[in-house]
């Protein structure tokens, strides 16, 4: 990033955002995101492959983030409380960039190809995380199945997250579906 | 269905599904459809909409034999029990069409479009599980996520039985993930 454009990144990233939750996804061109953020397609080609890797770009370091809980649960941690740590991290990180996180997800909601993306990214971090876990000595079935219902949480928290703006957050919101899995075995 | 046709509905499956998988999906057209089965276009809209529908026909019913198995749960069924019960339900029907159901999937896997549609599909067979348990007093979180657990198990087991043909049936296969789904909690 050249000294001529300060935080040249997080600019584009805002000016995208913003076209894409007002004209779509689709009718964004890279010309005019780099219009709007006063910048040259030069520099937005050094950060971002494409229009779309603009909504993905940080799906790596977030996936690199619940590894790494994983990695530091304490050697008591069931196979769940190894993925709560994951999301518990997660969370906080997406709770500090609300509002873009929330755009961010209107943006992939309102269109085919960027859902099949996202699935694809969530499927990514499903199998690292059941990785991350055989790492710590969990059976293959069940670090593949507690992997993937850290995702159904993810998800299902997600929803409630963003259809209810400003009331409970995100970390709480996880918290109350982890407890909800806990009472699936329970009595009614 | 006329009586010159005799099981057309099955015949046409057949050839449909016989030629997804020599030649893909994109290729295959309702006219070599109906070639191959012997039949005519005209019966061929008599059962289908579309060539796609001839792969999504079924989900409806497999929904209801889904629902039905949780409103026939016992009343001391914890919600994991109603949706092992569903998953039980649906699998043995699946596991009399081994063949069928296995070369759908492939075809599927293999296209984009059809990947999205079973994924549409399977979420309408989330959300009818969990409004089948709430009318069994089942909490609204806990049915969502319940509900979103078993279609986890669904599509785990899904894998191992297409991966592995011959070895364990899919009733089987679901059942070892739900026993290692109750592994999730305790210590490793």
């Amino acid at each position: 990033m050249g000294r001529w454009e300060p935080n040249a990144r997080g600019r584009l990233e805002r000016a995208a955002l913003e076209l894409y939750v007002e004209h779509g996804f689709e009718q964004t061109t890279v010309a005019k995101i780099t219009e709007r953020a006063g910048l040259t397609e030069r520099t937005f080609f050094r950060h971002f492959a494409d229009k779309r890797e603009v909504l993905f770009a940080g799906s790596g370091a977030m996936q690199e983030l619940c590894v790494a809980a994983v990695a530091a649960a304490p050697d008591s941690a069931t196979p769940l409380d190894m993925v709560a740590a994951a999301l518990d991290a997660a969370s906080a990180r997406w709770e500090e960039r609300g509002e873009t996180v929330r755009k961010r997800q209107t943006v992939i909601d309102a269109n085919a190809e960027l859902r099949e993306r996202e699935l694809i990214k969530l499927a990514a971090l499903s199998t690292a995380l059941a990785d991350a876990m055989r790492q710590r000595g969990v059976a293959e079935l069940t670090a593949r199945l507690t992997a993937e219902t850290g995702i159904v949480v993810l998800k299902v928290a997600f929803e409630r997250w963003i259809g209810d703006p400003g009331q409970r957050s995100l970390p709480q919101l996880i918290k109350e579906c982890l407890n909800a899995l806990g009472t699936m075995t329970g009595s009614r």
